[in-house]
């Protein structure tokens, strides 16, 4: 585990967001891939959510508890209800300013080598790292950047007439709900 | 075609991949996924050349020329020699003022609404209209997101652990190469 690499991923994902999604015009927030997909406004609710209760929740509970409790389940629903009645320059400045604490947090554990390999347990997938843990945080800001530019590229789908067999985003089919 | 939407995401495109990939660790700037697959560095290359040779000089093939003549093929392997001896500082700054010059040469064209219907013959794929063409610039943007964001998350390919069964963008299989 390269922490200072991982970190400097970690880091990137707001300003990143805040380029790409405030002030957008709202065909782009508010639209999603059909049926009861997520829109842009429903997956940084999801980044928020993942910043409160599982990524820094988690490693705490592997480095005081091991493998002797199983790690709260997350809600994949929460931002339903969380996100209500706010803003999405609201809740970018949300995410932005959790992610930052959750950082100074991280840099503060102090992590020694050794620390990467401690085990916890998931309540799905059993027996997990620190180190997959921590890698897992930066792959899941990473899916849901690929989600966003599918779920914003599909508002496209049918105005790039036969240019369609070209842009890969739009064959997607998603891998994530 | 809303122009104004369009534009509006054409512009966050730079300001986005910089944040995203600025002064990153070189592991996730020259790494690929395998193969002759591309790197982050190449994707830049090519979404510069793009600027330089694709969407602004096809859109006045099409307002000057119509149909008569086919778009110039487009080479997807330019950046291979055009980016050569470059750093990705370089590359993300020149991606941006080409960008920001391309976006006023489109508000330049002051496009009215029956001009978005006017045809361009494309030399593989036949009869498209300015409309397609703007709205495939803003889809491509997307699609090479999409890919960097994938790009990027292979590398933690192993480092997941059994979370990789959660990660959407470690499924994608890419669908442009």
């Amino acid at each position: 585990m390269h922490l200072d690499q991982t970190i400097s991923l970690l880091r990137r994902t707001p300003p990143a967001l805040d380029a790409l999604l405030r002030d957008l015009p709202e065909g782009w927030i508010f639209r999603n891939e059909g049926g009861d997909s997520w829109n842009v406004f429903d997956v940084v609710g999801h980044l928020i959510h993942g910043e409160r209760t599982d990524w820094i929740p988690r490693a705490k509970t592997i480095l005081e508890l091991g493998e002797t409790r199983a790690f709260e389940p997350f809600d994949r629903l929460a931002q339903k209800r969380e996100s209500k009645g706010k803003l999405l320059g609201q809740l970018l400045d949300e995410f932005a300013h959790l992610r930052n604490d959750n950082l100074t947090q991280l840099r503060g554990l102090n992590l020694r080598p050794a620390d990467f390999e401690r085990r916890g347990r998931h309540p799905a997938l059993g027996v997990v790292t620190l180190s997959q843990l921590l890698a897992t945080w930066a792959a899941h800001d990473l899916t849901h950047l690929h989600q966003i530019s599918r779920i914003m590229a599909h508002q496209y789908r049918e105005q790039v007439g036969p240019w369609i067999d070209f842009l890969g985003v739009l064959k997607c089919a998603g891998h994530s709900s």
